[in-house]
């Protein structure tokens, strides 16, 4: 087990697109990404073709064509930032779908907790984590913040996986051991237990990949009701101690706000009792925070904190829209999650089509209007209807939510999210089906290349071609995967 | 141009699942149901197998075995109705996922009407009609009540697509004369020329298909505000005389329907509008009604007059969030549209998936609370509570709207939607993928047959695998298609 390395240099050629902004996508046609063999862009060219390509290469960056890959894109191919899906529970994919009428806390008793505990049987953990890692590689996904369970063993070899697979990866390991909030079957037996394990699948990960190159253990306190607080503290003092990231869950339905008021009646809100365990800080991911009052928010926001935003659970589990605008207004960081199983998509594109989604329940008059004044009078409803229009999400955001802004949730701006000159080449090749001219090559077309249902005339815009990607795309136009310049998936044969 | 008979009898054999009622599937294992040339199902049986149905086609219906087919299922394969598409507009298809952040009025102006105006092209209209009518029925959409444009050609030219290519239609020619509200590039001239024009295409339609055996003619009035009252009255006219179906659209949204207090403030409410007009009757669609009043429902249900429910449009446009519940504890025939492209979604099982989220967001409790009464009583709010939980729709019921309940919706109860004696064989042949055993298995199925995202790893339940297939299935989980036993559409080779 090894992070695998580059053979090759690499040469990308064709459209590149990716967030410049929270709400501008920026196109960058006739582009060429050379990528060394550690998977790192060394250097990006406008106005580029292959003749260029391959002057630059040899006299700018001193490769040999011969161990130089060069690889360009058809006419309205185009390659973009993998996807970073900043909340997903591994365990669970098998339960995606499966959820009827519950909500939270019923849900997690009735189809999570018997699907997790039952992958301590390995043979099941491996077919169920190997499914999940292909799964999501192939919907673009190149890096995923993943829960798995309590059990070391399955955890160590969804890492195990992840490096053999390809995806960069934090893994954590999960912590629950309260008594009286944790089913029997399937809790760990004390403060020194989860301890134990958790520095177990730590060293794991240690072992399989030193630098955390491609994958990176991250503390995993369930969520607030499920850990003591004696378990709460010392794993806010290892993060500290270790510079680890946390994960864990805040705010997700009203039942669960209410479980934590009584559980821990001396804390003011359910932020301050992470916040007073020192589980809240800058390298902190938030799952959920749909209901954060505004005081939460603040301190959220003072401590660095950042927020997965769910949309696809907001709505199957019913727990709530969460209000994306006011987390960014006040500069927390946000990206997206697809909460598999809460959520029912491992598509972090159906994530952000969802996320556009539920900011529009958000901003439907009823709720705004409703929820503040029951009516209220004409200026306060003008002032509510702008309020309203402004949590509405674009496309070209809730795609920075996909790729720049979880690259930010998960600590890694800096690494991925975006072509830039000294990040890895985290990315997809996006391919959208073309409508034939005439009705015998309509004919023809079902019989060749499935380009899925995204259907282009050839009249649209660029910014059209992204907005039917959003809505009507899924796994079959995205054509290929790398991860650190690795290609890790295809659909070409 | 003719609706083709097929050539031989036919007998489907494996399982079947249907709507028995609104909140529950029928699940029929090992079943023949035999077909009839003219494409009806002539009887079924339970407990069978293929020598079994031999003796039976033979022995009781007195088919011979050369001039009958056999198709067995595979394991885990099933057959289920064919989806009804209760509302589409087939000319918006090219516009699919293209709507910015508009809602309803400015929607029109910027997007639907420049693009279904420019169908007067009509090799263009050639172009997008087919591949509308082929990527639905590769969808599953055996039945689509389509709005096409004012043009009569155009319109013409849909119905003959959908004879040719096998889909059972309403085509409606839409009528739209109201100077101030539709634009001058793209509005009928007059109620006279609304009148020829629509008996034009009704004309048509009776030419290519005599008994409307697959395609009918359907008054298409687009919304109040577009048509005058001279139109709309002889529209209601011509209703009762010929007994024609209608299709309109109703509150929808806000500043729509304050357009049409505006426009007819003579009239009570919106529904009143049409009914004055004889436009209300149990032969009626009504796309949306989002936001009816209690009376108006009950007016709806008086009337007989049929809801047709576009979840994906809802949300997109931020419409609001239709009552189905409301509708249906009136009495109140629901079924399923896509709306393309209000709707970004030309799938009716995307749609069905998207009327559960929807029914969640209309359940989540910031709505009901805060819109009833700003907080209320504990004793109110649990009142509040049991609504929002009766306001969800289940994954039976929301595949009941997509079939027997379209069905009602389009007056075709007594032909499809399920799969009983004396009903035509409008259906789809399902497929779920499995996940293999083993990652080697594993590496290989990439290569096989794409059966999409829905994993089935071999220990769900049938309840659970249909939800599965509810909310991750796509157009590759529906292997073949056949309207009137027809097969009209093949994924496999």
């Amino acid at each position: 087990m090894a992070v695998l390395q580059n053979e090759r240099n690499h040469v990308f050629l064709g459209s590149f697109i990716h967030s410049s902004k929270l709400d501008e996508l920026k196109y960058m046609h006739q582009t060429a990404v050379f990528v060394d063999k550690s998977g790192k862009i060394a250097h990006l060219e406008h106005d580029c073709n292959e003749g260029k390509a391959k002057t630059i290469l040899q006299q700018k960056l001193g490769w040999d064509h011969a161990d130089t890959e060069i690889t360009s894109t058809g006419e309205g191919d185009f390659f973009f930032p993998g996807f970073i899906d900043t909340h997903i529970h591994a365990p669970q994919y098998p339960n995606a779908g499966i959820f009827g009428k519950t909500t939270l806390l019923d849900w997690l008793n009735k189809y999570t907790f018997p699907m997790e505990s039952s992958l301590s049987d390995l043979s099941k953990a491996r077919r169920v984590y190997s499914q999940c890692v292909r799964r999501t590689l192939s919907h673009g996904t190149t890096t995923a913040a993943y829960y798995a369970t309590i059990d070391v063993a399955a955890t160590n070899l969804l890492a195990d996986l992840c490096v053999s697979l390809g995806q960069r990866a934090f893994v954590g390991r999960v912590c629950m051991d309260h008594e009286d909030m944790c089913p029997e079957y399937y809790r760990d037996e004390s403060p020194d237990a989860v301890m134990a394990a958790t520095h177990a699948c730590i060293d794991h990960i240690r072992r399989i990949d030193p630098d955390y190159a491609l994958v990176s253990p991250i503390l995993t306190p369930r969520f607030a009701p499920s850990c003591t607080p004696e378990t709460m503290t010392r794993l806010g003092r290892l993060a500290a101690d270790a510079d680890l990231p946390v994960q864990t869950h805040i705010s997700e339905n009203a039942a669960e706000i209410a479980l934590v008021k009584h559980l821990f009646p001396e804390h003011a809100t359910y932020t301050d009792v992470y916040d007073s365990f020192r589980l809240l800080g800058p390298r902190t991911i938030l799952a959920h925070a749909i209901h954060l009052a505004d005081a939460e928010a603040d301190l959220v926001a003072a401590r660095g904190a950042k927020v997965s935003h769910c949309p696809c659970s907001n709505s199957s589990l019913g727990s709530g829209e969460a209000r994306v605008r006011f987390l960014l207004d006040r500069g927390i960081g946000v990206g997206l999650g697809t909460d598999v199983s809460g959520g029912y998509s491992p598509s972090v594109l159906e994530a952000a089509r969802l996320a556009l989604l539920v900011s529009r329940h958000l901003a439907m008059p009823h709720h705004e209007a409703a929820r503040r004044h029951g009516g209220g009078g004409e200026e306060e409803k003008d002032a509510d209807d702008d309020e309203a229009e402004r949590a509405k999400l674009s496309v070209e955001e809730v795609l920075y939510l996909a790729t720049r802004g979880g690259a930010e949730v998960v600590g890694l701006q800096n690494r991925v999210g975006a072509f830039e000159v000294g990040m890895e080449f985290d990315a997809q090749l996006v391919r959208l089906g073309g409508v034939p001219e005439t009705e015998q090559q309509q004919e023809e077309e079902q019989e060749s290349e499935d380009n899925g249902p995204v259907d282009i005339f050839g009249w649209e815009t660029w910014e059209e071609r992204l907005a039917k990607w959003v809505f009507s795309g899924d796994d079959r136009n995205t054509k290929k995967v790398w991860v650190k310049g690795r290609l890790v998936h295809s659909r070409l044969r």
